[in-house]
């Protein structure tokens, strides 16, 4: 894994992914006590960052792989951008999904050309119906985050970051990154290295699936305690990857752990002040630099919002109860 | 007015405008029948494209101007473009609001540094306590719409739309405009004209409102029989001025009406799949596009969203009324 995958990726994915814009508020600046500004990763295609992995995937595959098909497990934003991916390369995709999974990201997943594939959480091993179809149909699987290739893709929104800080006039800052497995953070750390040396990435998590902060602050792989339980759903994985810990070890500074309430008023002040739409797992890292000043360091500071896949009515109670 | 006044304006407004987006979505796509391409202007600093006339007016003032101040009449997006504009510009702003305008706007305008007058619609003239106070003061009145540079820093969007379409492949489409008193449109139509002869601006209109479109079909300037009584209030203003209609005339296409049902259906479709937050009257041009397929031609038809300064509660029902 290095910086000249991600430039690579960058080749690839040139003139499909959208350049997400970099967004500010005086009014955001000043709930935070300093500049903030803010990666809008939620417009990218299919709505969060994940189309850039999946794009970097299935663009990496031979002619033979990306003809016989891709597979993924996922019941949300990795579903969608791998499914988009694969079908602007005229791929087919499997995603393997719970059948209790929201009936709007199945409908959605399949309107993006996927085959969705249900089974029941309780009684079947989504692992062995996958394998099962990927040795039968030769398919491809790309993983959520360890798998070098999406990382390598996930690591492009870093590139543009150090591009924009640059134009913004922004050289020393952390960059706050909402946090699962670590693709995005790990991709960004390598790539903010290489180009943008004073930027400093460091992985935001819901308060009780802080595993990544965990795992740097003790310098050891931690596991969450539960696998459900925040409405943080879109960044909580059990554990950080075996390819993606390394990374994160070597070169990102301390997470920093956000709660529930803290996520949802940025998403708030997110619709209020920047007119984006976010999902609260894609809100932790506004939400550190917002209410967790003391966290960050210096004049400025970087959020991702990493994603925009979010239940209308939860927006809503969201956007009424927390005004601007 | 013409498109070196527009030309100037960007080179003025040149790292101080945000370049918004071009968004797309393949299930917006498939609603129109055609491709759609969406002008995220919602997301300008101050949520809305009336930034860019503000910065064109106040940095177009002679150093004494613009150490004298500058007024302008809004309870909306005109005044808070002006008023962030004025203040990156150490310039002082007077805005004259109805004293019953809602208390988050007049807050939002005094934390962006504008001195708020408040005046009594039943029993006072705005005009008067306008001219008074520029008269004593020394003010430069900003017009909303019927002013060159404000038309010039609003064609600047259509510079970069001509950039955008480019990018995408897109040259021969309807580049269709939430109008008001026609400040973007025309402004867009002459970018247009000069860079992508191929796009043609249209204004959009809600139905009962639609004086722009009326007097483009009757070739003289008409009035709407009422003042009020539209969701669309950004958009909603007496008749076309005087500067920008012999534009309009001269490059426009038809105009389009729209219902409040449609701009609304079309806000919760744009937080759904473009993840972006837009107000209803900045939602008529994405509605048209979407709803009325037959009103444009080609394979491909450009839709700005023109704010994105919306009431929570409406925002909230109407993603709720209205599923992707």
């Amino acid at each position: 894994m290095n910086i000249d995958m991600i430039r690579a990726a960058a080749d690839r994915l040139d003139g499909h992914v959208r350049r997400t814009p970099m967004l500010s508020s005086p009014f955001l600046d000043e709930i935070a006590g300093r500049r903030v500004l803010v990666k809008a990763e939620c417009l990218q295609h299919t709505g969060s960052f994940k189309f850039r992995g999946g794009w970097s995937a299935v663009s990496a595959l031979t002619d033979a792989q990306r003809h016989a098909g891709v597979i993924a497990f996922s019941s949300g934003n990795h579903a969608q951008g791998v499914a988009l991916a694969a079908r602007m390369h005229g791929a087919p995709a499997v995603i393997i999904m719970p059948s209790n999974a929201p009936a709007v990201k199945i409908a959605n997943t399949r309107a993006l050309g996927a085959e969705v594939v249900l089974y029941d959480r309780a009684t079947e091993s989504r692992e062995a119906i996958g394998d099962r179809l990927a040795t039968d149909r030769g398919l491809t699987l790309i993983r959520p985050y360890d798998d070098p290739q999406v990382i390598a893709g996930q690591g492009t929104c870093g590139l543009e970051i150090a591009a924009q800080a640059h134009e913004s006039g922004v050289t020393q800052a952390d960059v706050l990154v909402c946090c699962g497995g670590g693709g995005l953070t790990s991709g960004v750390a390598l790539a903010l290295q290489a180009e943008a040396p004073g930027l400093r990435a460091r992985p935001c998590e819901p308060e009780g699936f802080d595993d990544a902060t965990r795992s740097l602050a003790t310098g050891t792989i931690q596991r969450n305690a539960r696998a459900e339980g925040s409405i943080c759903d879109a960044i909580v994985t059990p554990q950080p990857g075996e390819l993606t810990f390394p990374i994160m070890q070597a070169l990102c500074g301390p997470g920093i752990a956000v709660s529930d309430e803290d996520c949802l008023r940025a998403l708030a002040l997110a619709f209020h002040r920047l007119r984006i739409v976010v999902e609260p797992g894609g809100a932790a890292a506004l939400a550190a630099a917002l209410f967790h000043p003391d966290a960050a360091q210096g004049d400025a500071v970087i959020a991702i919002t990493t994603g925009g896949n979010v239940d209308p009515d939860l927006f809503a109670d969201a956007i009424r109860r927390y005004p601007g």
